[in-house]
């Protein structure tokens, strides 16, 4: 199953919109790290830098101060789980058709690419990706015969199914969208006399940008000269925001949805301590996933707060084989245990969530040869049981540890005293709104079915 | 004022000497990222490999596997405030004499270089660098005619003054030094047959090493095919531990003169809470500097910890001019408040130290625009008023900001609700012992002065 | 006007089919130094690596070895006269459709390329480069419909007008095609039981092939399962090669259009010889680019030949800026004369050809100065007065000197005591065949003409 | 046996020094391209920039424009035939005594070194390195105790013995020496009212410079400010210019010892002609190795010259590794005969030199292939039998096939026809003066033989 983590920044009306848009990717990095793009629109036509890595890697002084004009921008970074990383998959993806410029970026994951990319096929369609966003553009293409931008835009977007996010540029027109469901964020806001548009609200503070609302579900947003206005382009649906952007995904000082990232963890870190108490000496976060939650754990448990697990700042992605002998050491050079800390202790450690399980279980074993007397662990979500659809990388489903054991097995595989998970009634309560959010990978309940072609047309994705 | 941080590690009789002394500086990595060296004896000769950059950069394996021979190494990580970074000055340095081949690592500062170099100089010896490590290789040259090789090296290090842990390699034999002050840390331990040392322990824990115990004062460790002897070649002076490298230099997960870091720290910030109580809603650490004392002063006073100053993780070291106008981005860009978390509120800040305040200025100036209602910062450790000679890098005196206002000013221009430091007798409270430090940036107190020709020297090496 | 140089190269049946395509490419990469490409079809699917930069920059071992697995390949190197030079720009180009699985390498320029753009449009095709290929490829597309991959082609290729020589990998079928006029050259040949295809023979030699033949104007050769087969997919037309392939362009040892180069070569220094013989003291030629015809020459007149300007074999691509007053540093590093072989001497240079003339003038310059009694120029081709649509870069008409001036302004601009042109007579005479060649840069005579459309299409293409 | 080849250039009173030398290092690129250095004089310290690589490699404008200030400069390029390329052995060398900073370039190979570092290390002198210029410069150092600069330069220069070309910086003065035997070219030149020195003059050319004279054996040039004086330090030796300088390694627009290359490698081919005639098609080099003797020798035999041997001209050092089966690949890719000048020809090849002959087989077996009729080689030089130990890379004397077999063995070994060798009386024509060359690789005949320990300390030398 093909799956993309992504971040999307737009910018109109800014004398220094690649630079702005540099900055906002920069905020949102943690939203991918694979590829990086900025496409502007210089009045005449669109010019774009785009490349693998970091964004501090892809651009340039020279990219942003020369090469990427114009005031208008859009820019994305995309993490994707297929194995191959190819700068052809990066985006914006840009197109031209009929003197017209045109250039997408997507957040999300369609469940419905494989019948819109045959029958874009039959019609005569030619595609070069695998790219969610090249049938996007495809279908609008097909639509603006004799209709308004918007209204093939519209219309492209009433075809598709699934999550996305768009921010899309054609001309000078900036455009920006939300899927019916609202899978996926996206932020409007506004520094001086522009508008920027952004995955999470922490690219807003960088710019010093003020935060002004989400783009409804169903929602089109263009902007051009002359300001901004709102188009409702389909009914929105049954709303299912991913709650997984406030348990684990989102930056904890961004606001998503609009609800407080921070406070929602560590809302989930005490009623998890409601839920599942226990008799200990203190409560730690393995960091930095679970540092909300613990937080929130502790205030409600009484429980002191200890940071005993420390960090080696400078763990880059990869580094020699270590020495033969030197056991689980890929786990041990990131995060080291303060010895002193461990020795006797009852210790509660506060998780965001446990996929494999392997890496929580080499950790406990090495507090365990450190004297850990009681090692017990809180989860502040749901066990995650169910494949996503949408865009959120769990691994297939044969790899969700929750999926196909018991709670107490998976304790006893990772060597706890005690493992609770955080209820899905509990959750809810936690994530502030009672309905509204998309459940499907704790409940399996999918807001939104993906087609029958979906596994085949997965397979030949993931063989790029 | 020329200044070096540095961290060595060393092993004898391990078959994978380079690859271990490659994880022993990627473990002590905070305490150098300028340059990186290590040095092997292959049982005929040294073999070493140099370079810029962290650890991770330096070495390839080729270097580990297959260049870096032998079973005996010693390495080197060197930050320098010296304007030029030079892989000429990048450590073990080596020589060879009469057929003797010698490197050294040195971590410290001495204070009688200029003299030792006059002298030297004046009997012929010719200088590469401006290291104080070439003046030891000369002295120990010098004595070597007709002495033990422990001879030469005890009378070299009787007439050096300063701050010095030592690795040298000569041959096969391993040495380890600390000056008789103790100013900077070196420990012993023991990995299977194998003896190991390094400037902290958490080089220890990831190599799975047991610690054994300080190198003392005065003492030279002699490893060797037989094992290891202890030689004291030097009265150990009064005591004179530097109080910074517990304070803030050391990672929190190591022991360092036989003191807890972890510990130390919390406990600062506990004894800080008892001399300057205050009212309000949370205590926070400006992570990840005050995260230890911030825990100390939270549980000692009851208020709540919160970790509302959320990390960019991806901040490298550069990144692209931002736009004109968008002020204090380099403070802004590595930390972001959470909003919500900052309006209305009372809040305790714990840092463990304050240079020159500037930074410190930028945030408190952005949490009092979030709406902050009263900001109160806590520093755990006493004001920093005079300079280091013996290795760690305060800026000269004038920049200084406690060594020229008083707190009253200093909290005026961070713009603080109230600023207290901790006082020198809780300092040594918390480290534990009450004497045995160098607490001479405080108290001006210096155990060993720096010679007349100094100054002059220093001149000289920051040309370079 | 957008100018493409180009190299192809195709190999069917060869269990290192990419290695051997990465060698072909090596050896013709004087025929495009700024991208490289290799596609190669594994049985399932076409696998690709392009980049930018020479063939030795663009691949590594993981790529042949790994990477482009797969028994047939076809190859690309790219130069273009544009000024952004785009990785998206790399060929081979590749498409999917319908389950097919379709990639294209070109060399030559098409003439229709806005009218088949414009038609295509209109019937819904997506453009996302300025390509000659992309347009190939979605005509192959629209004709698949119904039709065999065979029939599609030819169709295809029987609407585009120009100069393409082409290869084409569907699924598992390899497709070499040239144009009916045959413009740009494609050779045929063998290594074992493989097939292979390249522009010039010297890739044959490199990889012990045997030369076969010349692909025919008009003609397709289909290589797959159970061998060769050859369609005359249009009627050839008036047989229109590139004179300054022979000239110029391609390599020496190479035979193109069934003609030997380097015999071509001697023959037009030894016609230039008779038709402008002069009283020297020897013939040289600058370094290399008239080494051949000034062999030819010096044979004919019985002139010494001498190696009198020595090139500096280090000269990359970029040096740093010289001293001001380094008059024509950039002509003078890259060629010295022989001081003493100059002074007082009466020369006969041989050159291939003069485009703008400036750099030529700097040379004859310096020799002047060096005290050199009389300068005397033979050019080995006619003067170039008319631009070429097919392909070749010569600047626009504006820029070429023997466009707008008389050979006798030319002179004396260059500062010759005489100047002599091959005449055309003298060109079809040492081509070794009256008639089949393109002539059109000297005579005007294009054997097709660009379309209307086409000076706006290149003003668009020109802007990437 | 350690050799190096090298190039040296120096300016002094240039405000553009550091470029200046730049552009002389990068016309004596031939002469070395593993390291390459400046070193330059602000007025108060010398200034350094070296590193591995080509010159274009080693310097960015940063270092030219900025780093490297100062009107005086010294630069050198090295290529060493030890295993191991180390950056700490590239030069100019640096060291500072006394106040002052000294600074050596050497082209050359001393034949004392062992003898000389153990007298040094006996009174206390420590090395680093185990280049000959830090023997060189710890017996300035020596001398320097109550002499002049000038003084304790000669007393140092006569101590030593073998092979030196030395450009020393020592403050604001720079003085160029030669060896009394003169072994090594160092030429003085003159660009407006700077003095420039340089191995070659191509280096003048380049920079517009004129040429002077060259430096005298046993002379020291000092420039400093006031102008230039002359200082006999020693009497001439017998002189022993090496004759391999104008055979194969100087560039053939160079002068060197007062001799035109150009012109004496025309003689050589000439002289070689009339020793050795053979009835043939026509002569041709190898290029570049043969391509001036080949003129000679065409002019003088009457047999025409061809170019019928084609270089690759992308060519780099590396490539990846070819198909298995793919024969004489290294030599095939860089050199491709035109075939169709090679069947049924009587072909003479001339060479400048055999040192294992190897790629000469292996190319002379491929034109035997393409059915080339007779094959003759003639060689410019005399059999090579002897090691040189002043600096030129010939293989250790097992490896050079004349030192170990006839020539009619060469010949059958090579697939030769006919084999011939310059004569030694020859060669001494060809050279311009009876006397005053080293043959010692020819003849055995050793200007200044090896000291005993040579053997030892070369040992020592290599095995870094």
């Amino acid at each position: 199953m093909k799956k993309e983590y992504c971040g999307l920044f737009g910018i109109y009306g800014h004398e220094e919109a690649a630079r702005m848009t540099y900055f906002g990717l920069y905020a949102l990095q943690h939203r991918g790290q694979e590829s990086a793009g900025i496409v502007t629109w210089d009045g005449e036509k669109l010019r774009e830098q785009r490349g693998m890595g970091l964004v501090a890697d892809v651009f340039e002084e020279q990219h942003l101060g020369h090469q990427l004009k114009g005031d208008v921008a859009i820019g994305h970074i995309r993490y994707s789980t297929t194995g191959a990383s190819l700068i052809r998959n990066a985006q914006p993806f840009m197109v031209r058709y009929k003197g017209m410029h045109m250039a997408v970026a997507h957040n999300g994951n369609l469940v419905n690419t494989m019948e819109m990319r045959r029958e874009l096929e039959s019609t005569g369609s030619l595609f070069q990706t695998t790219m969610d966003s090249e049938i996007i553009m495809h279908l609008i293409a097909k639509y603006l015969n004799g209709s308004t931008i918007e209204d093939a835009v519209a219309k492209a977007c009433r075809e598709i199914k699934g999550a996305f996010s768009l921010l899309l540029q054609i001309d000078n027109k900036l455009i920006a969208i939300r899927d019916p469901w609202g899978f996926r964020p996206l932020a409007l806001g506004r520094v001086g006399t522009s508008y920027v548009l952004a995955s999470e609200t922490c690219a807003f503070d960088l710019l010093e940008a003020e935060y002004m609302r989400c783009v409804r579900p169903g929602e089109m947003l263009v902007v051009e000269e002359g300001g901004l206005h709102s188009i409702q382009y389909a009914e929105p649906a049954m709303s299912a925001s991913c709650a997984f952007e406030l348990i684990y995904f989102a930056r904890p000082d961004s606001i998503v949805f609009d609800e407080e990232v921070y406070a929602a963890r560590k809302r989930m870190g005490a009623i998890l301590a409601r839920e599942a108490p226990v008799k200990a000496d203190y409560v730690m976060p393995f960091p930095d996933s679970g540092m909300y939650a613990a937080v929130g754990y502790s205030q409600e448990s009484g429980l002191p707060y200890e940071n005993a697990m420390i960090r080696n700042h400078y763990v880059g992605r990869t580094f020699i084989q270590p020495t033969q002998g030197m056991r689980d050491f890929a786990a041990r050079v990131k995060l080291n245990p303060v010895k002193s800390m461990i020795k006797g202790k009852k210790i509660v450690i506060v998780e965001d969530s446990i996929v494999r399980g392997t890496t929580i279980k080499t950790r406990v074993k090495s507090l365990r040869e450190m004297g850990a007397k009681e090692i017990h662990m809180r989860v502040s979500c749901p066990p995650i049981k169910h494949p996503c659809y949408y865009g959120i990388d769990f691994s297939s489903k044969g790899e969700l540890i929750a999926a196909n054991h018991a709670i107490f097995d998976i304790a006893k595989f990772i060597g706890l005293d005690s493992l609770h998970y955080l209820s899905i009634d509990g959750l809810k309560q936690a994530l502030g709104r009672n309905d509204g959010y998309c459940l499907a990978c704790f409940d399996g309940a999918y807001p939104v079915l993906p087609g029958q072609g979906c596994g085949k047309m997965c397979l030949e994705c993931t063989d790029e």
